[in-house]
Parts: C-alpha cells; structure tokens; sequence
C-alpha cells in the first residue's frame, strides 16, 4: 500500500510532458512531483514502438527507486506504445494521457466527427481512434500526423508566419472533413494551441489532454485514498526535475512552462535503469 | 597492426552520415563500410558535449567489435564534441569531417571571409573557426545555426517555400557579411544544397565536408599502407548497416541517398556497449 504522502512520478520524452505537470500543480497543489525528461533521446514521435518501450521502462524503473505511489505518462507517444506493457510490469497505478483526451473528445463532439493530431507515431498506433470508439461506435475519426510542429515550438516560431503555414497544410484536410473537435495530441501542441485556433476556427472545440489528465489523476487518488491532503511544508523539495541530458536548457525552457520558479533539475544517466 | 581488408567503421547520429558514405563508395570502391546510425537517439545537434560523448564513446566500442581499421565520424555535431576524447581511447585512426570540411574552405575562400552553418552544438563548439584559424589565422568566420534544417530534411521538404523562408532568415546575416565560401557543416545540409545555394548566390563556393572526409580517408590509409587493393569478391557483405531503432525506415531513406540497394540493416541495442 503506497503512502499517501509519496510523490506523483511523471515522464516525458524531454519538456512537452511540463504542460501536463502545469495542470497537476494547478488543480492538486498539495501533491509532490518527481519529473523526468528524456531531453538526451527526445524525440520520441518518430521512433518504434519497441525503443519507445524500452526507454519508457527504463523511466519507470528510475521513477519507482523515489517510491512514487503513482506514475503519469505525460508523452501522447509513449502513452500510445508503452503503456499497456508498462501497466503489467508496476504494481503501483500508471495513467497515460490518450485515454483522458479520448473520453473528454467523446463528450465534447455534437456532429460526430473528431480530429486528432499528434506525431507520426501516436497517429500510427491508431489509439485515440481505439479508446474513442469503444466510447462511442458512432464517431468518425480523422488523423493527422504533424512532425514539424515539435520543431517548431522548440525553436521558439509560436507566434510566426512559418508555424501558420505549416499548420495551414498539415490540417487543411481536417477542416475539410468537417470536423467540430480536435484533439491536441501531442505535449508540445498547446503552445501553439492559438495558432491552431485560429486556423481551425471557432467552431471546433480544441482538446488539451493535459488538462483532462490532471483531472482524471485527481479523480484516481481520491477514489484509491491515495490524495495528499496535506500541504507539504516548507523546504520539503515538493517538486523535483530529473533529465537524461545536462541541465541547464531544461531549467530554461522549464521556467517559461511553469511560473514557479524551477531552480534547480539533475541529470541522470537513464540507460543504467 | 590492422589488416587492410578489414572494414572502415562509419558512424553518425541517424542517416545524414550516409552522404559521407556515399562519397567513400566514390572515391574508393573496394573499402568494406560497417555503418552505425544512432537512429533511436537521433538528433545529436542540441544535445550537450557529456551526452554526445557518451554516445560515440557506445558506438566506437560497437564498430570496434567487427575490427575495423579505422573509423570515421560522420557527423559533425559528434566530430566537434567527441572526437578529441575518442582519440586518446582507440589505437586506430579515427577521422571526423570537420577538419576536412574546415581545410578546404581555408583553402577555398579568396576574400578570407567564410560562413559556417550547423547544428547549435557544432557552432556553439566554435572547432570550425579554430582549425581554420590554425591554418590561416586572417580569415574571419561567422557561424549560424540552423536548427530547423535537420527536421525540413527528415520531413523531405528539400525544395519547398517553407524551406526558402527558413534559409533565408538563417542565410540573411551571411549574405550581408559579404562571405565567399559556405561550410555545410551538418550532414543533412548537402540535401538541401539546391536552396541554399540559390539564395547564396553563385559567387559563394558551397563547401560539403563529405566530400572532403573521403578524400582525407583515401590519403591517411594510403599513407598508413592501408588502402585495400583487392576488389571485394561476390558474397562478401562488403557495406552493413546498423541502427539502434528499428531498421525499416532506415532503409527507405538510405535507398534514397545511396544508389546501391540496401536491402537490410541490423539493430543493435546500443546501449549495451
């Protein structure tokens, strides 16, 4: 039995998977988080299956050595890939980030037809259009693969007429299917998410799974009493960062994610896990 | 002492390393190749110096188990910050394509006025301005990094406007720096040579250090008596390729940069080695 006070494990291929850790600080303050970033082997979006497995693992293993009471795939492509096996091999809860996007696009749609886009590798799985269907048969699913936009958000074009006419291309198939909802499957995504907007309009509803993970993690706790309901004190290292390659881009890119302040991200060498 | 039948081990963070391959073909038919493409790490170009390190360190340990006489580093990001280090840990010769790439534009430039575009890790390194420097220290150099040439290539955008718009930002200062000779200095960039060229200008020597690494190849084995003079026979698995993700898209793209049919690739779990 996992101690209520343990921290939340979360991974990502590098700094996408900070959009989700926004979302848990945002709506479960009192939780302590244990993040790791692959940033030495990101991307993973344009990788196979089997590495995907593998590094994700390796992850787990490090995550598990911080006793953490549950762990949050926070990477749509490995949440695609690896979370099934990983969900055999831990006898602590794991939650990925489709699931949660595919039940709140469920929901969200009223004409039936859904978008999702994600990398090449997520879009390949074809998971979004397996968990939305076991929802609900009815729905049409149209996916777009998007390997530049990674790219892009990571060369800082957010707000740039490269980034729209990239993005004009990628889902002018999506805005001719019609669609009313669109996932945004993929951690980098919704810092773009107004570039999108705009070209999708205002009419389509846009999906953030990050948000709907943090809630769907929340809902977990507190049914399997695992929710922190303490405030950790002062100095009790409630968030600490932990990536694969050296530190100090991280640390940058990190502090303009999240607002509180991240000082401090260790490196670790993953492959030994 | 080597054998000179034995193969030349190649090695580079994915697939550009393949242009360098190409030129070796080329220039001495009769050579046996082992190539290894870190396509499950792949990019190396925003890495840190520990990580890239790290990783060659991997696979020169790897080549090395198929004895190979000697080794080049086919990818400029792992020549600039490896290639020092791995050196002092191996009795064969090792070569990079900076220093090959850096003596032809010394030699090249009729202004003394010279660009580098790369990587972030290659540029940031500053080892093109200091080999050239060493052997003409009045020749000025700018550097620029091109992060979002790799992924433009990788997404086959080799002659497309968004293509033209991104290399006229990166090229811009160049141009108004009145340089004569341009290092390629990433070996994705010979793939994308068309663009670059037309928006350089005519009067700009576009320098490939590919090309220049096989010639270098070619002089220090014949130097070293290691040339092989035999032609290899039929059966004799004269060119193999490794990589550390999985090898189906491997092959696809290398068939589009080598002529010759590859028609299988082995994956090595490289971080064993």
């Amino acid at each position: 039995m996992s101690d209520k006070n343990a921290p939340i494990g979360v991974f990502d291929s590098g700094i996408g998977g900070l959009t989700v850790v926004r979302e848990i600080m945002r709506q479960i303050p009192n939780e302590k988080i244990v993040y790791f970033g692959d940033t030495a082997r990101v991307p993973y979006g344009n990788k196979s299956r089997e590495t995907v497995t593998r590094f994700s693992r390796q992850i787990v293993r490090f995550l598990q050595t911080h006793g953490v009471k549950t762990i949050v795939v926070a990477c749509n492509t490995a949440s695609a890939y690896a979370l099934d096996e990983l969900e055999k091999e831990i006898d602590i809860p794991i939650i990925g980030v489709v699931k949660p996007g595919a039940k709140a696009a469920a929901q969200a749609t009223r004409n039936g037809k859904l978008g999702v886009i994600a990398t090449e590798a997520t879009i390949g799985s074809r998971i979004y259009n397996q968990y939305i269907q076991e929802l609900n048969p009815n729905v049409t699913i149209w996916g777009k693969a998007c390997p530049l936009f990674v790219p892009l958000v990571e060369e800082g074009l957010l707000q740039d007429p490269v980034t729209d006419e990239i993005a004009k291309r990628y889902l002018s198939e999506l805005i001719d299917s019609d669609i009313d909802t669109l996932i945004l499957g993929c951690t980098h995504y919704p810092l773009i998410r107004s570039a999108i907007g705009r070209i999708m309009g205002e009419q389509v509803t846009l999906v953030n799974p990050a948000y709907e993970t943090a809630m769907e993690l929340k809902a977990m706790l507190t049914k399997r009493e695992l929710l922190n309901t303490d405030a950790p004190g002062l100095g009790s290292n409630q968030y600490q960062f932990y990536v694969s390659d050296t530190t100090d881009k991280f640390i940058r890119f990190a502090n303009s994610i999240i607002k509180y302040g991240i000082l401090s991200a260790k490196h670790v060498n993953i492959e030994e896990y």
